[in-house]
């Protein structure tokens, strides 16, 4: 018995080796080397060289930006006077967040105070022609306030309880703030790729502060500077600044990290992108464009009676888009192209194997010599 | 020498295939045409037609998201008398980020100046019975304000120095601001795949300026329409207003994008979604349930000392979250799936020739027929 | 006819096994069993029980984070005496974002008025000899204001129209709120995995309300309590709160959930780590290092007429980046890891093979018997 069973392991250690019919067919044959060519050539090229399909991806970057403006300018609005903006007052929130607005237009409307007016003529829901279509109590649909029961025959809209005057002021043709073409965005993009433990800025290393101070972007000179210009970043969207800065608009600053980890450090550098994302050129739908919103700001004059100024600011969003993919050698994706690609074969060698055995001449022929009849 | 490489090349070509042995056996062959039928079942219904293998996905989705409120509500609360909230109010903060939130409740402490005043009753660490629990400088862990250095015994707390007096309002048990239910949250949501290079936005092209001005989301009725009642999105998550209007709460807007890129680019819409964040009705911990936050605004009087308003809002914390899938037909996957696919039916003959080989009657003449030993 | 399709059916279920030939040579099938053993191996260990490649996988995480912090500070400035300091004022944005700022230290100029006065001597473009150096209108280069036309002798700079008196204040080398070290940082934090449809908190189910009260996170002790503090979160970053708190500073708290869907839900649990984002140790690079933004509080006099303190703060900006990653078991990736791991194995055979039949001394005697040649 133990022989039996050693003989059966030294049986293991034979190598057994699948025996081959020679078909001298030289179609076939052509045949399965150019299958098999074109599948070598597709691993090698295609997943290879040019997908790089023995790297494990990471898609999932992680990512913090902080951005900072400078710039000011000095406006004069029919309603509110002289104004200076700085970075403190343009930008929307000011603390340098990934997502800002920089206001380029606006219309105040200074010292409302809480009472009684008529509803503005540009609200369907607040035109009337009795006081009954005023009830009390309830609100102006997309309007200004509550309304309070009677109809203001001057204006054709009913009185509502509101900041008083509302707003009536008109957009101005050209941007309040034209100078805000010329100010400078400072960005400050952190990333990391949490699989990889890589961690890198869009402020090189090389960077120096001389540098920094006086550098602008340009995609073909100064591809790695951080700081841009707003005239030219809605340039390069492919659209004017007189176009976006009058009714607003929305920019989506992409910053793309595609790192091949296999490779130095210093390979692995940010690319700027300049998109549009309110309104598209070759789309007709312009409902989506623009972009504005109202703040106030809140007195209490002598007597400790509120009144506020109310802003309708135009603008430009900028939205920092941080995308990015890195990768780096990994076995597995490796072994499973390869496998893959490897038992593909199988099936060039199941066409094959049908041409020659049922669609030759001599079919018949092979088709005996492979298959090898056994009947006890 | 030339001859022999000549034909060694020549039998390059030469087509060579496995030498089977036919079997006779029909119940390992039905198991193995079974296993077959299992597995090209599998391949194409399951990985193909259903998890479409065949593509290549891209999960990293870029995403911008803008929104806007309309509405206004009248609010009559004891301390502060009647206050009128538009959105430049109530949506914090204004300019129509991804999260916003909108005040639903809210306690004011009006003209707080710096001085000095007994802490708050609900302070434990302000409670006091003697002076010397009041050490002059020390900060009251959670409370308003720095110890004074006495105890004030009508409060049985210590005295500090801080915005006085200090917050000591009851929140009303119905929201103040109860038209909030009216309010409307227009969503724009602009996606990108980047790597297809394949961007849409939620407010669809065929979407005209009339229908948004009118439409209200609904899921049956409106899917696409991009404006939501905020009343409705609440009782879609399975609560009501009322509930988390008073406490405050957290809720997720889900976008979802699931796109065939191989498809048309019309088929690729967006899915709503609307879950409450801060709470489960499952779990009994309501920790973490209610989000409020405090804000102040400041004042000088005439004689240029300040003063501020301290309020504590509550309300509804809106997390716009999209997130999607593309997927495209891509080459590698597709060779990725049917190549391990075929290669598993190896797995198949393995065990097939075992059981041929080692668990048949006639096993022993198998096992000769399909091992040829060969020695010299 | 009927027949002959009969049989070919039948035929289809005859077992047909490859004919293999056994080659006696013990080197090659030792070195294709080890080949076989190390496939093996590697499928079993590394792909399976180290890297779980039997798990579908999701990194496109869904994440809400809202936090809120708690504490006081007063603070004495020479320009602005006595301030007291809580969480409405020195948290921005105050409604408690994923990404939030505290002050530390700051510098206010009061009082600004606006007018005309000159620029700051710090501000290179500003500097002038000569009035013609100062071109009226032009506005001051990363400076406050627009040129009158003037240069003031007396501070050799620009008389400009601005907010003024400009910004002059020095920070202080200690900061100003240096209580900050003792705020708290409660963060909660709602996770879902879209395509596994699970959803987890960091406030973990387990948690009460006595609890949260009192703890503190520490990695040993409280490795689940949401509540930092501040001066313990930027001693793990490996600096000290001075440091920081002077000029400012940028720092990420890492969240990570890595979730085995496949074990039961309370072991996916979220991982805190910390690190300082704009600067690093070992880099000399410092341009990037610091935070400070301006923001500015608008007053009206008795008179009507506007005035402003502006504040340029400096402090900690904590950004909570949240990542992670989910597994479960899926068919498909397991099939692929199989079936690309036992295709391989045809790689082994090639390899044996190609030694079998050219490198051993009997080569050429397998070659005949391994190929069968036929002619007819």
């Amino acid at each position: 018995m133990a022989r039996t069973w050693g003989n059966f392991f030294l049986s293991l250690l034979d190598y057994k080796t699948e025996k081959f019919v020679i078909a001298k067919n030289k179609k076939v044959g052509v045949l399965f080397r150019l299958f098999q060519l074109g599948l070598i050539g597709y691993l090698i090229g295609w997943v290879f060289l040019w997908k790089k399909g023995y790297q494990e991806t990471e898609e999932a970057i992680q990512s913090s930006v902080i951005t900072k403006l400078k710039g000011v300018d000095l406006t004069n609005s029919s309603h509110y006077g002289l104004q200076l903006w700085g970075a403190e007052d343009y930008v929307i929130p000011p603390q340098g967040e990934r997502i800002f607005f920089i206001v380029t237009n606006y219309v105040v409307t200074p010292n409302q105070r809480l009472g009684y007016c008529p509803e503005s003529p540009k609200v369907p829901d607040g035109l009337c022609n009795y006081d009954n279509e005023c009830v009390e109590g309830e609100t102006v649909i997309a309007g200004h306030g509550v309304k309070a029961g009677r109809c203001i025959n001057d204006t054709g809209t009913c009185e509502i309880h509101a900041w008083c005057p509302v707003e009536h002021g008109q957009t101005t043709s050209e941007p309040l703030l034209s100078n805000a073409e010329n100010f400078t965005i400072y960005v400050k993009n952190f990333i990391k790729f949490p699989k990889f433990a890589f961690s890198k800025s869009n402020v090189l290393p090389t960077t120096n502060s001389t540098y920094l101070k006086t550098c602008r972007y340009d995609k073909d000179h100064h591809p790695y500077c951080p700081i841009f210009l707003v005239g030219d970043v809605i340039n390069w969207t492919g659209y004017s600044f007189q176009d976006l800065a009058t009714k607003g608009g929305s920019i989506g600053v992409g910053i793309e990290w595609n790192c091949d980890l296999d490779k130095d450090e210093s390979q692995c550098n940010p690319e700027y992108s300049f998109t549009r994302l309110d309104s598209s050129k070759n789309s007709q739908n312009s409902v989506t464009s623009g972009y504005n919103f109202r703040f106030a700001r809140y007195y209490n004059d002598a007597a400790g009676q509120p009144y506020r100024i109310l802003f309708k600011v135009y603008g430009i969003r900028f939205d920092i888009l941080v995308n990015g993919k890195a990768g780096r050698f990994s076995i597995i994706p490796t072994v499973i192209n390869i496998g893959s690609g490897l038992a593909l074969m199988g099936a060039g060698v199941f066409v094959c194997d049908m041409i020659l055995l049922y669609m030759m001449s001599k079919s018949s022929f092979y088709r005996e010599t492979k298959f090898e009849a056994v009947t006890k």
